[in-house]
Parts: structure tokens; C-alpha cells; sequence
């Protein structure tokens, strides 16, 4: 690596506002990105790109994600409020471009479905649609919500009701291989990467080193 | 892809523990990995692996964590609310075998970054520890706690009072280039992966569509 650069708390503060954006949003690494699709009781769908998902427990089955009120991000949140329902659908390879296309500011009235070009599909336990497009996706129940006092963002938590693999990116030990799946990752707030396993690693313990863990 | 297969709330209810914990935790796709500094007021140091690392907002710049109380995260929400900070510091290629290891659990006493060998380094604005070996690593101090009713976890909110970058690694409109410092990505509970940058997408807007970004 080259030269360390250091930056205090004054020189974030004093950054031009898009580099502040910029800059902050790649502090957090590599993140999960997803499509989260809601509809409302008048049956306008919603597709709006994440980048804020997060595990939250696995029993119950739990996962949350920072939804900006004052952003696109706002149609998302009204809609699955209004239904108690959405969908989170993994984005690969083949539709990141249309995926990125959902986070222009869309008028409420125009679905980002037919505005970028994927395909709502529907299932029966839940009203909110699915990505057509996307490997791997499930439906969520909203289950508990916290705003942020600090800057006015909101945690909403889900819990899963169901889940949709590819039997071919399922492991023996409960793994989904998401990698398999193509599922793709995204860093700051525009760049999208595919990823080369390094190897799973064996559960940790305080006398054994980790070794690499060969799938059954 | 290959055939599909569906999973209903019931089915996962029904898993085996373990199976269970790796199913869910892929679900959210990739993940940031970083390991977090903090050290009591005894001097006594710790390290401990997240994947739950999120972007809360950039003005001010603040930064997220998911902490599960009865976990090998305990000692670093006990330290962190002692003191008042902690440091996030980015996992690379060269230190990741290091970084899972920290996920033993050791006891109080045993300081993780001499368990597994990695170097702890302090600057003088904040108490906490930093890695050594991480190259894109910065300071937080603590500003919100939510307790989520649903599972007893905790999201932790820090502000960002320092960063360290390879100088190399910034661009000129202010994103850091995370790949090319080498940070890496992780799924599931075990599974580590380096990534390749598909590409940067200009901003999205409702009469346009994405193109590709050149870097300036």
C-alpha cells in the first residue's frame, strides 16, 4: 500500500457535499445490494434498489434495512406499511444496470418494473411482487420498526415468511451459495463487483487454528 | 439456474439449529467484514469480527452495528460503552484467516490481537485500537442504541471522528477504491471472497439510462 492519508473529523465536515456521500459511503466496504419490491392497496408496484440489508437473526428469522424517508426510497416505505408485506430479491450480473435504473426519482404513479424492464412475478403468500429476474429472493412480514434520532433514517425489520434458491446453490450444511448464484456486491454508492470465493472457514475456537472448511 | 425451490416460514422454522443460522445469514447476500477495536479502562485490549457493518448516513457521518449481547461481542459493547469509541478496521486478503479467528471465544483477559497476531496501533484522538495490518481503517464515537425488542440484539450508531486511507486508494470525486485496497467480502458465517469490479454506473435519472462511469 502507498502513502497513509489521514482525515479528521473537520476534514469529513469541511468535504464538498456529493464527495462527503462518496467518501462515507465506502467506509462501510463491500455491501449486500437488492431490489425490494412492495405494492400498494391500489396495486401500484414499487422496485427500489438497497444497499443497507442486514441479518438480523436467524430464529426468528429476521433481517433488516435503512430506509431514507426523504429519498426515493420513500414510496418503499409507505407501501410496505400500507400492506405489512415486500420482497427482497438479490441482483446479479445480468440486471445491475436495471437494478441501479430503479434509484432515479420515478413519479409514485410509474412502477420501476415497467420504467427499467424486469418482471414483477407474484406468489400466493404474499401480496408484494418478486423480481422475474433474480436468483434468489424472499418475502417478508414487517415486523418492528426504529427511527434514528440522529438523522432521521429508519430501521425496519422483517421477519421471513418464505424463500426462493436455486436447488443447484443449496449445500448440505444450510449454506446458500450466493456466489453460485451470481448474486453480485456493491461498494459507495455506484460501483457493483462480482466475487471469487477465498474459502470458507472452519468454526472458530480458542485452541485450534481456522482451517478451510470442504463442503460435503 | 436450476430448477427452484421454495421454502415456507414452517420449513425454516423446522431446520436443524446450524442449518438454520447458515441458511439465513446467506439470505442477505454479501456482507461487509471488519474487525472491530476496543480496549476497557483497565488498558485491556479487544478485536472482534462483524459482518454487520452498515452506512447509516453521511452527514453526519455515521456508521452501524448490529451486536448480539450473548455473543463473542459482548466485551466489545462492554468496552465500547466504557469508553465511549471504537475503531472499524477494513480485512484484506493477507489478514482474513486472522480476522475469523477473533470469533473464538476467548476469555476476558486474552487479548484477541495477541490470540491470533495481528498489531494493535493507537493515534492520539482515540483510545481504541486499530489494526495495523488493515489498510483502510477509521475511529467511531458511540452516539445511539437501539435495543430490538424482536431478539434481544442491539444496533449500535457511531459517529466517524477519523479515517485512515491509502492514498492511492481515493478518487478524485471522493469514493475510496475498497477493491484496490484489497478489502474483501464475506457470506453466510464462513465464507470469505476478494472481489472484481463490474463497473461504476453514472447517477440515476428518470429519462436517461446507466452508463458506465470513467474515473477521473
Amino acid at each position: 500500500m502507498s502513502m497513509i492519508r489521514h482525515f479528521s473529523g473537520q476534514d469529513i465536515v469541511m468535504m464538498e457535499q456529493r464527495s462527503r456521500a462518496a467518501f462515507i459511503n465506502s467506509l462501510s466496504g463491500f455491501k449486500s445490494v437488492s431490489l425490494v419490491g412492495t405494492i400498494n392497496n391500489l396495486g401500484q408496484t414499487n422496485l427500489s434498489i438497497f444497499n443497507s440489508v442486514i441479518h438480523i437473526g436467524a430464529n426468528p428469522a429476521l433481517i433488516g434495512m435503512i430506509i431514507r424517508p426523504n429519498s426515493v426510497n420513500r414510496h418503499t416505505l409507505e407501501n410496505l406499511l400500507e400492506t405489512n408485506c415486500y420482497t427482497i430479491n438479490h441482483i446479479n450480473k445480468d440486471i445491475y444496470k436495471k437494478a441501479h435504473q430503479t434509484s432515479a426519482r420515478y413519479p409514485k404513479e410509474i412502477s420501476e418494473f415497467d420504467a427499467v424492464g424486469l418482471t414483477p412475478e407474484f406468489h400466493s403468500k404474499i401480496k408484494s411482487p418478486y423480481v422475474k429476474e433474480s436468483h434468489i429472493k424472499f418475502g417478508l412480514q414487517f415486523a418492528e420498526r426504529h427511527d434514528l434520532k440522529i438523522n432521521g433514517t429508519i430501521l425496519i425489520i422483517g421477519k421471513v415468511i418464505e424463500v426462493f434458491v436455486p436447488e443447484n446453490c443449496l449445500t448440505l450444511d444450510g449454506v446458500i451459495d450466493v456466489e453460485k448464484a451470481q448474486t453480485i456486491t456493491t461498494s459507495g454508492l455506484d460501483s457493483y463487483h462480482s466475487t471469487n470465493r477465498l474459502s470458507r472457514l472452519t468454526y472458530a475456537k480458542p485452541d485450534t487454528i481456522p482451517s478451510e472448511l470442504i463442503e460435503k
